[in-house]
């Protein structure tokens, strides 16, 4: 098992939130060129944000891509040459008016590497406290929700939050022994 | 909170595994209008298979996205209308030549709302067992990778296996008491 081999790559367009660009790889062990659609988002962030009530933060807000109202864990994209902990921080503040200083990496998920290049990074920050005002985008309008874990669990459990990404973060969380299933 | 209303929308363009369009959309208790992209793929399925050994079966293929080799759960894409325990079965199948009687409905993700307007089934099957030869399209290449439960694990754990879709279906087997942490 072997990577294949670039033979070309063209940019098709560059869209608001990604790039799409197509790539020919020609297959190392067969006789096999094929072309792929290849797109680019900025890198993301997660966070699993509990309070020192044992609260779990999550954001509520409409979402274009599904034409939903859905409930997430505070997520957002990195800036330019951010670091992943700080775009973490700033991204809970900004959703959430919350701080913290007990923070921890989860880990690091590809969030598709068939056709996406980009890496969302997961953190979980415990003890967090309200000390800021939301910052929110021209775009965003958020309500956020603080339910006590076992009950913010539940609502992944069910269906009524459904975010993959969130849903990996609590996967990572499980993992890493954060959470107890 | 309520969704946003739909002002417009076109269709930019139809690459292989998605369609691009953007919609204008206005919020309903500001005067804010916006433009999002939104990136419309297959529904897809993710399948958590152990065998009779207690066995994850996993996958490893190169993805053109990430340029790298990877370690995935089983999954791939609905054909047109295909229900999706059927596709779930069809590419564990065609994946890795394991069938199951035993199969359970984990959930269902939202692939990522922002902008993707797609779902990712997921499903959990036990007491696989290696029926059939592999069937992969032209451009798949893939070993099948077996490892006890608790290993296998540990990939997905330390980061060798990272795709935010196969970590999201272990957190739903979490979420959902099929698997201790």
């Amino acid at each position: 098992m072997q990577k294949w081999k670039l033979l070309s790559e063209r940019e098709v367009l560059k869209a608001v939130v990604f790039r799409y660009s197509q790539k020919k790889l020609k297959s190392p062990v067969r006789e096999v060129t094929g072309d792929f659609d290849i797109v680019s988002c900025a890198n993301w962030v997660n966070v699993i944000a509990l309070n020192q009530a044992g609260e779990l933060l999550m954001v509520r807000q409409y979402r274009a891509g599904t034409d939903e109202l859905t409930i997430e864990l505070p997520a957002g994209a990195l800036d330019p040459a951010e670091d992943p902990l700080l775009a973490a921080k700033r991204e809970l503040q900004e959703e959430t008016g919350h701080t913290a200083i007990n923070w921890k990496h989860l880990g690091d998920l590809a969030v598709n590497p068939a056709f996406m290049t980009n890496t969302c990074h997961v953190y979980i920050a415990r003890d967090c406290a309200k000390t800021h005002d939301l910052n929110l985008d021209e775009l965003e309008e958020i309500e956020v929700l603080k339910r006590p874990l076992k009950e913010a669990l539940e609502l992944f459990r069910n269906g009524s939050a459904k975010h993959s990404l969130s849903v990996a973060s609590l996967g990572l969380a499980y993992l890493q022994g954060e959470l107890s299933s």
